[in-house]
């Protein structure tokens, strides 16, 4: 069965105007394409909360970098619709980049203090690109539901922030990270990983356990997240950004144990691998 | 008859829910209160446009600047009701400071460029906190049509571009100034002016028709610009902060005569006052 797609903000919400007079919930999917199992996860739960399932397929260039991976960033639209339609989703949105930002497009917006430390500091502008199309996606759709991976915890964060503070009338919906058989969170970026390099990529998650191991133990957070790091280090990774026990709502560091999240983004060469846990 | 007040976002919701529901179409006039002739031209253009006006009444502290008269700007919140019931208005939203702001709130709206000339100059961050707090009250109500005054024209610019950049599912509507008898545009701030500013005050929007006149007879704009000015000053003003032709969508300065519109503040003392023309 071929999925419909639309590649119109007036078709996209014609569909989800007949399916509310119809008395059908939508739930929203945004996703960049590249799709794993871990999206089709985020398509499943939609299933659960809503009738009906429309995912979105956008690389926004304005969350990236000028020296990150835009115009290399993978990009398969056929084997994503293949995809999308076996998880049960029942729309593709698929706009281009003139139907987001048309010829006069001006404005950006700011989480403010829970976008500005972690991803936020390594990558300047990302979390504005990330909020603005976010809350056109959600504005566009007007769906009742959208489902965002926990993979991405200081996006998700953002959004939950975004969506209250601006009064967007759409539940939130965080979905748990989904991983291979050795831990490793499932991402589109694991594409770019050398046989060698994806040899390593797992023991980030196995780090990251015995890290929370050692602070549910009690052991000092500086000293756990020192000895987590020389760990990284030790495991090949080429660098660590940053491994930090975080505020689950607003990403301050914690000092003392506490419950939180652990988050980490370590790098193997140019690539760089996110990962977090509930501590 | 009294107006039905609400100040919960869930109960303005269930309103205009109700309403939708039963088929009618609503429109929102956001303010600040302290409401005179032209607001209430704004409720009645709404009841042309729709089955349901809303009025929201709401001194928005983010687009006061520190200097200004946020503490002071008048507040009559029965008057206002009883001037909004007797137009025609169906429902007042009154929200606290803590309903739209509450603790944790941290986000923010740049337009861009069009909000960085003339009032955004003069008042830093203004059309920021603007922004803000109009996307809020849009996806607060979600009403079908929103009006707005066209004496505030930077103001409306923003609106404009903000609602399209976004995607916000509303229509915007621009209304024409309601003016005295003597041409000066009404507005909740020239209850400050003395019955000496007020004689004067008259003659901004005389010496704005007289540009308009040399403008259209093809006179350089340079020189008719710098006459304008010259006898708003010979009038008695404190102040001249811009007058100026300029684009009527991107608000960007036109050199040559051409359709556009004519913008001028011009300052009586501590009060600035605001108006616009089409050229």
């Amino acid at each position: 069965m071929s999925l419909p797609i639309v590649r119109t903000v007036a078709d996209l919400r014609a569909q989800v105007s007949a399916w509310r007079q119809a008395g059908l919930r939508t739930a929203l999917v945004p996703t960049m394409g590249a799709l794993h199992d871990g999206h089709l996860t985020l398509v499943r739960h939609g299933r659960e909360l809503a009738d009906r399932v429309i995912a979105t397929v956008f690389v926004n260039p304005t969350q990236f970098g000028p020296n990150e991976d835009f115009s290399r960033y993978p990009r398969d639209e056929a084997g994503d619709a293949a995809k999308l339609a076996s998880a049960g989703c029942d729309l593709l949105f698929a706009p281009t980049v003139d139907v987001m930002y048309p010829a006069g497009f001006a404005t950006s917006i700011d989480v403010g203090p829970v976008t500005s430390r972690w991803e936020g500091a390594f990558r300047p502008g990302h979390f504005q690109g990330v909020a603005t199309v976010v809350t056109k996606l959600l504005l566009q759709a007007g769906a009742d539901v959208a489902c965002f991976g926990e993979k991405d915890y200081q996006q998700l964060c953002t959004i939950r922030q975004l969506v209250r503070d601006l009064d967007i009338p759409v539940q939130i919906e965080g979905v748990p990270t989904v991983r291979e058989a050795d831990g490793l969170a499932l991402s589109s970026r694991n594409a770019y990983l050398s046989p060698e390099q994806r040899q390593v990529a797992g023991q980030l998650n196995r780090v990251m356990r015995g890290v929370i191991d050692r602070l549910h133990a009690g052991e000092a957070v500086d000293a756990v997240l020192s000895a987590g790091t020389k760990a990284l280090l030790d495991a090949g990774f080429t660098a660590v950004d940053y491994l930090a026990l975080v505020d689950a709502l607003t990403l301050e560091p914690l000092t003392v144990p506490a419950p939180g999240r652990l988050i980490c983004t370590a790098r193997l060469g140019g690539v760089r691998l996110l990962d977090n846990m509930a501590v």
